[in-house]
């Protein structure tokens, strides 16, 4: 990693003063390390280099921002997540309460808000308007998928006369967001554009935390519950459940470490042939007469069939893996004549659109106080990420150079093979 | 109603002393009207009838089985329900700690239990077995559908001499208890047939009350709320739900006046046409931009595809009607050029494997104790029921004579139609 | 009981047709028997009585108010209760969807709402403000103990121009709803005076269930699983909650149900010794190491010291039980040289600020549709109840006779001592 | 920091190959970065230092122990704690099927299990024991407060041939795990002594997350919900909720975070006058009429009256900061003669009696798997930790160095001063 890559744009110099005096501010120098151990450092240091770090997230005690002639703009993008009205709730308050900042606009629908083609009117968001929406789950200011046009969207930015532009949403809204921050760059204006990850699948790499992941996690025991109370109902009773996933199975494998009547955990990151699994699991039947199976969206792709094509956010379209698991199971054990229950439980919907857990809320809370101090100190093109129990500035580029991904020969991996107790390799 | 009808068989004179001296016991006297209403005693009583009533469930000071001697059998049948594990707990304790029975025998899954052919060893209930079972969903017996030979499960309450057999289970559980009380009866043994009714559809008729349909009802809102969530999250986003509900439209019904954001409920016994449904959900995102759908799994049945035969228990397979709805509402708005974002949500699973709720657990410790108490008393071809506020003896016949129903001329559809809003005819 | 005493008072002729044009209406002749059992029925006849009946509740087909200049008034008294929010959103939601009514007028904090010496000016409830207040605890309006000045409170209805006041509270509230209809009706005015009873101890008489109450019971669950946990977690462990039911104790009686591991309950309905109970507690924590106790907050208070007053709200001032019982037990333990860990959990402020369960939410929403369609028909002076699984008109004064007690040698005990396994007599 | 400090204890040599081939082992090189900032690191390295680090927690490829001979002993010690059954659970699957123990048992009721004087016989814990027991709250153990004689617990460990103990509690637990180390190491025993820090109070030194604690803080949900909704619900309503947290007030601080409605969160770490206190409430009523105050239990201890001595683990009795508040600021507003209204809740054995939250099941399990390699390793006197992200192994006497608590300067209670909008200083 070269520690200039850490780096995070910023508009200009900071004139004002930090209106919250008496708090503690951040300082350019407080730096969080991006290596977490000891081996990893010294390499560096035999090498001469100095260690990579991420900017820490937090006051400034110069800021880049008039408050009293300022406006905010506020988006949300793509799939349902746990937290997104923690979010615009935090983001608001804080303008408002900590920077004395009164105009803030919430565009609808996603990107398509900031496109007047689709007439969506935004929302003026007030303290009073944003009060309760952190007990309601989804967003208070609707999604869509997909990109608009940048300069079209540049456009409306600059109509509204808007000052630092908040875009939370995943993979795709980062690039958009990119994108927006490079043509404000070339146009030369002052907005600055702070993003906030959102994935719940907690796929973004060099964040080690994204909002809703818990929630999801937690919510995924209802499913995991009902499953394993379906599997021990019958003889031969199979309980499956689908959890998201779409590249990286974070959710799958937490939630087996969640809920411990899992049996079998399958990953995007890990291969699996249909015949491995079906040897394990009538092993496993035979053995105790029911079994327990949780399956990440985006685990054995291999196995179902050619190429769906893209959907609106350009994400491949992904073949539904939990009804080929239905298929295959049933004609295996119908084969061999072995009488067979299989009950399968997809929660997805059920899961994001629930509200924010205690453990998200209070995340989400200061992920949006941090994103707001980094607008008003004027930092641009980044993203409010958490790295090692602490709030960070990473920048765009950083975020989107690939996913994060479950490491097979890592701790969480071999954590999940020995909760589930299932074969090290189902190929 | 002939009065006649409304009594239940016993298996001969009481002997036995009621070992729970100082509680108070119902007597032969203690019967439970079946009219409300006071038209409709009037009218019985200008034609000189008298009205008919349930005999009273309860204690009895005389009791027919010796209990230091008696074994008693357990079966759970069918598909699973919140309460069951509370059921078998109740009436465990119940025969231990109110009467002294020590043998209690729980046959595994269903009336396979009873047939040796499956080698399946009963568990012995005791006490400690049984302690914290209502903390579980789902059935500690284990459960399947379908029948048995009447005569062979006969021959293995005789084998384990058994005084007191307990089925609970649903409409072909029960005929099948009858049919077992009416193999007992032929061959002259003293075997009492005691039946809880297990419907989560909430369809027995002459039982106003079953157990786990009020925790299905409460489970409901997660879906609910989830399908309100994902519309408002989306330009013109409905939400479809599809709930339990074969042949009777009780939980769909509830779930809409438990959850005020469902706008329109369609339920088995009030028909309704695509073209009627499409028009009003058309009307409706117009003016509001967003829709929620529940559906009972019997409705609209003539919109699906051919006959599909029947499943293990002996009910006609049902189509799908949560996918035709889905397939047949994307076609409509995209024929007329108007974009829609659907979600659909299936809970059924989730919602039968849940604990049972505070409000079914109170029911299902009752239920129990009532139904130990008719068995003790010698009852017999019978079923513990509810009505009006009172637990009740009800003949297995009575039971069985037909589903209870929606009545759309009713207060319960009254109450939907003024709660959802929808209109009132949608075909 | 005189059938004259069921009788609802009216204001006057219905001249208007309801708009609710297609739904099934209510006539006079549907009334609901007040006597459930064939024994009641058969002793009145032989009387040559007219079995007791009440009105049923509904919409009738002509009402009295011109919906399109009727204003209302709202107002929820006495300490919170789950519901509120839902019963005050239902019948905003129902005056305006069902017939029209524009203006609902929400008197803030109780009576003190309607009596201008405290400024508290009321708040609009148009369908926008109450869309989403269900999903919250409390009451939107805030609310107070006590009664104010009768004729003050008529005027500010007068000067409101107010034709419906819908009061929601308890015992006190409905006297003073009461007192509010006769003024009215010595005036001469045309202001129909609808009560909704609100009490969590469910004890208004000739009610058989008042919102709020299943809430409290399913509610009581984490409390009693505390104390469980707690128990059992300490040699001779014991876990001792406080439920509410100042005079009455269905909550704790319930809960003792609905909660399997509640070993003592303690009703104000059922006397005991401390010797009484402490020797059989004693006698519990020799046979089995642990035991949980639930005490109704009304119960002992011979066993607690002298007058302590009334409240505002012209309530009896309980002394604290759970306090008594802590002290009592300590010492007891103390003296007889036996170590023992005694937890205390008084959850009130938790259960009744919960929102309200599914079964309480649809029961809220049909209270307020019943109340509005009562209102609209012109009746006064009554309430909304409920008996035997039907909606009721209930004149006022029949409702505060006297409170509805737990009946020492009925049912609901005789459950309560089965499930307990606790001495019948602990005097 | 002085790097040999982090270093942990080893009995020996390791001669047995680790049963679980195919998984990825730690290695003595795998160590855990003390040092998160990079300023931090810069400071050591510019002083010449080697950066201090812990051992990573892990499975190692040779361990010390013979399984197929071992036996192995299990405490839970101190006040109940979400989690603690999943410790359990999770150390007995864990030493059953990774490492094939099959004698391990549980002392009952903490330290005193150990001492034959109590003669608590261990339960015998096999995998079908522990099955469920990670779904119910509470200890299966049992525990008690308190320390016992050393060399008698000692010689216990010795009788049963014990070669691995778990010792799972807070401060004083850790300190007699060291205690009994230190006697095992001078009477020349290899017997493995590992700890789980249990604190619901996240107050351990060196760890920067201890189970259970999450869930707490989850669960205070329940009652700021409860205070908010009792606030809003009167005039001038108050909510006063007293949370855990003896000398560190991290549940009351991640409380204020994840329930947006409260307005003050008082710590032991930062102090305040009752003058400053009521001052600014005041000001809050006046401005809002309504206001929730979340109290740590140690908070304000200057405040409440003399010494109380200390309780049975040691530790200072807190005079209760709850009642001193309610009574001065029901004393305060009375002096002024505004009318307020107070609802005091302690949830405190609610709380603490809940099962694991998702997150800490998933934290437990891998906490007791680790602490069963530690242990199968020959590690002692050292306890299982977390440190950014990663499972260390950290020596007792780094634990027990004083209490980890809130910086008052720090990005904590930085974020809990902008959450609530207190005042930064309330002397």
């Amino acid at each position: 990693m070269n520690p200039d890559d850490f780096r995070v744009n910023r508009l200009g110099g900071c004139l004002y003063d930090n209106p919250m005096q008496g708090i503690s501010f951040t300082t350019d120098k407080d730096a969080v390390l991006y290596h977490g151990m000891l081996e990893e450092i010294k390499l560096l240091l035999d090498d001469g280099q100095v260690p990579p770090a991420f900017d820490m997230a937090g006051p400034r005690e110069k800021i880049f921002f008039d408050p009293s002639t300022l406006s905010c703009g506020i988006v949300t993008c793509g799939g349902l997540c746990p937290g997104l009205n923690d979010v615009i709730r935090s983001l608001v308050l804080s303008l408002h309460h900590h920077y004395g900042v009164k105009r803030v606009h919430g565009f609808r629908y996603g990107f398509e808000g900031l496109n007047p083609a689709y007439y969506h009117t935004p929302i003026e968001l007030s303290p009073k308007v944003v009060e309760s929406i952190h007990q309601k789950g989804g967003s208070l200011l609707g999604s869509s998928r997909g990109p608009q046009d940048i300069s079209t969207m540049v456009d409306t930015l600059v109509n509204l006369n808007i000052g630092i532009f908040f875009a939370i949403g995943g993979d795709g809204t980062l690039r958009g967001a990119a994108a927006i921050a490079a043509e404000v760059k070339r146009r030369g204006l002052n907005i600055a554009i702070i993003a906030i990850p959102k994935t719940i699948d907690n796929d973004i790499c060099h964040v080690d935390l994204s909002f809703g992941y818990e929630t999801a996690v937690s919510e995924s025991r209802h499913s995991t519950y009902a499953a394993h109370v379906e599997a021990v109902g019958a003889r031969n009773g199979v309980g499956l459940v689908k959890l998201m996933g779409r590249e990286s199975g974070f959710i799958a494998a937490s939630a087996a470490l969640a809920n411990s009547e899992v049996n079998f955990c399958l990953i995007p990151e890990v291969g699996f042939t249909m015949e491995g699994l079906l040897k394990a699991l009538e092993k496993r039947l035979r053995q105790r007469g029911h079994a327990v199976i949780v399956v990440g969206e985006g685990a054995g792709q291999n196995l179902v069939s050619a190429d769906l094509g893209e959907d609106a956010s350009g994400n491949r379209k992904l073949g539904d893996i939990g009804l080929v698991l239905c298929d295959e199971i049933k004609a295996h054990f119908k084969a061999i004549n072995m009488n067979l229950t299989l009950k399968y439980i997809d929660p997805s919907y059920m899961i994001r659109s629930t509200p924010a857990s205690a453990y998200d809320s209070a995340f989400c809370l200061q992920l949006g106080h941090y994103a707001v101090h980094a607008g008003m100190a004027g930092f641009t093109n980044m993203l409010v990420g958490h790295w090692n129990n602490r709030f960070t500035h990473v920048p765009i580029p950083m975020a989107v150079l690939h996913r994060k991904r479950v490491d097979p020969a890592g701790r969480l991996w071999s954590s999940v093979l020995m909760a589930t107790g299932q074969p090290f390799d189902l190929t």
